[in-house]
């Protein structure tokens, strides 16, 4: 088939841009004519800084959170607290409690949930290197599950409680508090989670 | 400011993203999160796609159409009739034009319309290249006006029109047919357009 457009360059940066999710091949050709509009230089640094994003970043070898190093700075920090653990789903969910600024633990990123549906089974994600953290002791005292309140989530959830308590090393497991969203009308607030927010009423506070 | 991710390469190619036009930092953050889960191979062939782009493609030196050689495709082709070249506002206008599979002449990009309000003027727009190549005759013996039915096309046609009376040679101006779009409803035709339909109507074919 002949290239819908008269340039190959064009042709392949429309494909490469049409590669990423959520972009198709008009607003590839969108973004291809707008960096054509800018300076040379403009192109090249986006397209440089692509290629060492997939060159430079790695695992961390402990976490598993996106990392330039073996071992990703939030593991690498002594001003951490090595003592809790909090388990997350993905690499962004650690953005996001870092976001808070609440938390001073380290994190285990299992690359995703329990999910039958999507063939995803317990062996695709990092709990195995999560039970070894435990038994390997590490100073470890608390593992808070922080995965996705969903049922994928808590399957996640009942599983890994599973496999710690299988360990002969006992530690605390928490999970993140569910109930009323900050901001949000009672009277939109489901009825599941207005429930929990009912059983597990905590003490007023100013 | 320290960067908001914990690695400069995420942070480079998130703000690589947010400079490409309707992509925002968490768009951005999404994108290369997605690369980062793919073979390293997709990341280089997307980030040389796009260097390659905008270090291979240039402006037609005729018809300032992109082009990977000095002269573009179209204006090349031996096939094309040099004798009439439709003026267009834009690269993309080409295309358009080019995917009817209507038209076998040759075309002259303006890069824009006459629009005061955002400052552009004549001068900003491939106007004196177009009455130079009439000027030096090259064939051509009609030019179709195909710039947008806006007031600013209307203005910068009416600018060629001038322009192009003054040259000693003759040719024939056209413009594109305005009328009643194929497949709306009548109903739904704007006033103007509507008006242009029946003063302008055409013998009925079947």
């Amino acid at each position: 088939m002949e290239s819908e457009y008269s340039s190959a360059a064009l042709e392949n940066a429309v494909a490469a841009f049409s590669r990423l999710p959520g972009i198709g091949r008009k607003t590839g050709l969108r973004l291809a004519l707008h960096l054509l509009r800018r300076p040379v230089e403009d192109a090249e640094s986006i397209g440089q800084a692509i290629i060492d994003l997939r060159r430079n970043i790695r695992y961390c070898r402990v976490c598993h959170n996106i990392s330039e190093d073996e071992v990703c700075p939030v593991c690498s920090s002594p001003g951490r607290s090595s003592a809790t653990v909090c388990v997350v789903e993905t690499v962004r969910d650690v953005m996001s409690i870092e976001a808070t600024g609440q938390y001073n633990g380290l994190y285990h990123v299992l690359g995703g949930v329990i999910s039958p549906i999507d063939g995803v089974g317990p062996d695709q994600l990092e709990l195995s290197s999560l039970a070894e953290r435990v038994a390997e002791d590490n100073g470890i005292e608390e593992v808070i599950l922080a995965t996705s309140p969903t049922i994928e989530g808590d399957t996640t959830n009942y599983y890994i409680s599973r496999l710690l308590s299988r360990l002969p090393r006992k530690v605390r497991l928490t999970q993140l508090a569910r109930g009323v969203a900050v901001g949000n009308d009672i009277e939109y607030t489901d009825e599941a989670t207005l429930a929990r927010s009912i059983l597990y009423r905590t003490p007023f506070e100013i």
